[in-house]
């Protein structure tokens, strides 16, 4: 009999799934963390909200009402934030709560799982942020140059 | 004369940029950057590229042709890598070398912006790669539960 450890699964895991590979389930799982309105929930959820909004940042993960959410991601269309929050659950990545108030309180905050999944994205976030006026020079400069060839 | 340093810079772009706004321009970067080709395509480049390919792994960064990253990335549409990597060029995170051979050579590396954001993009794939066999499993558990309220 062999004992694994939890590092030779995490070893395996990492040979065993590829995102390379256009069939890999990882490659779809990219594809759905790869997303703004997830980056935005998973960060918004951790605490790391609008810089200048009322339950803004510092304040740590927390768990938040659909109406508090929807108030923080200015520009998300309801069906986009229902569909993308219903993803998270079933995902594992967002716990959803039903509290029987009147009106009934539903909240959603991290799991673990997901709380694992903000350090991955949160440097995304940031990046943008702190990158984002650089990157505006850089596409004055490339339209301001002549015509390119269309083809790679 | 004030000299502002490139900690102040950060923290001002800091305070200036948010991606919680509907209408700053880091939100559209975050879109832009939030792609799973882009993740591949700056991860190929940074020689953390398939896991069985030729060309795979711990080479450290170097350029790659077209064709190259065409075969590393399975399942990418010409199209879909000819304006991905348009979109890196703008945003002056790929240079594109083009070398007069016969036929032309063309090749695309990581700019110092690039590698930046390879930093920022790497824990997504691997956070993918490491953690889709719990997601699958969290998956069927969610599906194998009763209806569920279709609103939040």
């Amino acid at each position: 009999m062999t004992t694994t450890t939890a590092a030779q699964r995490r070893e395996e895991a990492k040979l065993q799934f590829d995102v390379f590979l256009a069939t890999c389930p990882s490659r779809q799982l990219l594809d759905r963390i790869s997303n703004k309105w997830v980056t935005l929930i998973l960060c918004a959820l951790s605490g790391g909200g609008p810089q200048h909004h009322e339950a803004g940042d510092g304040d740590g993960p927390r768990p938040l009402r659909y109406s508090q959410l929807s108030r923080m991601l200015a520009g998300v269309s309801q069906k986009m934030l229902t569909q993308t929050l219903r993803s998270l659950e079933r995902d594992g990545l967002v716990s959803r709560t039903v509290t029987a108030t009147v009106p009934v309180t539903v909240t959603y905050e991290l799991t673990d799982l997901g709380r694992s999944l903000v350090e991955a994205v949160r440097p995304l976030k940031q990046w943008a942020e702190t990158h984002i006026a650089t990157v505006l020079t850089n596409r004055e400069a490339y339209d301001a140059q002549a015509s390119r060839p269309s083809v790679p």
